[in-house]
């Protein structure tokens, strides 16, 4: 379908035709179109904006990677088709690995997205050989690679399933989620939950590594940092915005 | 994928399983599953009920449907896929025509969204013959039956979007939609906006009909019914539970 630019939601429908390009390329499962939905209903309550409430997790996120002594970034579907080429910069800026991970995991969407990040300039990506198992959750959800997220200590996993990330925490994992639901499973059970929409949060952390890069690894993680503290600030954003939004439609 | 009865979100997984396979059987567009996400998330703002808000506004929409002269429920790919039986019978009940009518129109999916509802039980199913165009939209979006939508007097437009919806109205149609955003244009600008999930709205649509069926056509709309002011309820009701939301998260 052809969009026209003087749609109000000329952005959205771009993204929509893409994600849906991306579905019959074999990168996003159909379901995952779906998540992309819920996630643009949130984002559209958050007024499709990083709140200062965001920008504080996304530094507490920066500063706990270059903290970690095996970060590991997992990219799903969703992830690659939005944000491939910030996922890599990224990676490379915090020193990080990369694992494709996959929701609907089938071989042949896994090789489709791990082609798909080296294609990005993803280098050594993880994923192809699942050779270790998570504990606690259903067989295919818990393969994830040795090298990769089975011995990380960090993992950011954008746009994560609630389950997953509750076996990573269980793992003993600091797990970092970028997840536009406050009240989302994911987004209580992190570490760090990043209350933003993905192709802004991951740029924005890019964006701080140098400040936050003094002598390289070993700086401690953000002891200021509350998740549950900052859920309940975003949920009250959420709240405030959809206050003035109501009192504007009655006047 | 498995869907594990004791996930926490298992019918919304099971619905979000059917309506992937209903992408592939050429009933639902891609970007269908998009809005069907966006609707997820909105109705989990809303506590996933039918509201004494919306109550209220499927009341008025069955008094609208049956005062009508020729009334016309237009059915998408999404209103097929979630609840083709449920429109049979909503249409059967008020006397209303049904036409499909397809967002990202092709005349295969048409034809295959016809014959789904004919299979519901759907009789005279209208739209494989778009006879007539409605002014101020796009060409493809305005193709319409003249028999149907084209001199109807009152339409449902369950899942519409907005461009859509501002041209029946313009065309001096009574505009009934289905919609779980109180903030959409499709709302805004409908007769008669009903914040409520589809496959809960027009079963309890059909639920009234006798009840208000009295002496059949003729009776008014309802006159006590303002759409604005309703509009802005359902938003206080999706802040005030956020609102407890929030406070219940910081506790």
């Amino acid at each position: 379908m052809k969009v026209s630019k003087d749609h109000p939601r000329y952005r959205s429908l771009l993204v929509r035709e893409m994600m849906s390009q991306m579905v019959r390329d074999g990168i996003v499962a159909p379901s995952g179109l779906i998540a992309h939905g819920r996630g643009e209903a949130f984002d559209y309550l958050l007024g499709e904006q990083t709140t200062d409430n965001a920008r504080r997790a996304e530094r507490a996120a920066v500063v706990l990677l270059l903290s970690a002594s095996r970060p590991v970034i997992s990219v799903n579907g969703n992830t690659a088709a939005l944000c491939a080429e910030e996922i890599v910069r990224l990676a490379e800026a915090v020193g990080a690995r990369t694992e494709v991970n996959l929701f609907h995991r089938t071989e042949e969407r896994l090789d489709r997205v791990v082609a798909f990040m080296e294609k990005a300039g993803g280098k050594q990506v993880l994923g192809r050989h699942a050779d270790a198992s998570l504990p606690g959750i259903s067989s295919d959800r818990a393969k994830c690679s040795k090298e990769g997220i089975f011995s990380a200590d960090v993992v950011l996993v954008p746009l994560e399933d609630g389950d997953r990330t509750e076996a990573l925490v269980r793992a003993g994992k600091k797990v970092i989620v970028v997840d536009l639901n406050p009240l989302s499973r994911s987004a209580r059970a992190s570490s760090i939950a990043i209350i933003d929409e993905v192709t802004r949060a991951i740029p924005n952390m890019t964006a701080i590594v140098p400040g936050l890069k003094t002598d390289g690894r070993g700086q401690a993680s953000d002891p200021t940092f509350d998740n549950a503290a900052n859920l309940a600030e975003a949920l009250e954003f959420i709240c405030a915005r959809l206050n003035r939004l109501a009192s504007e439609g009655k006047a």
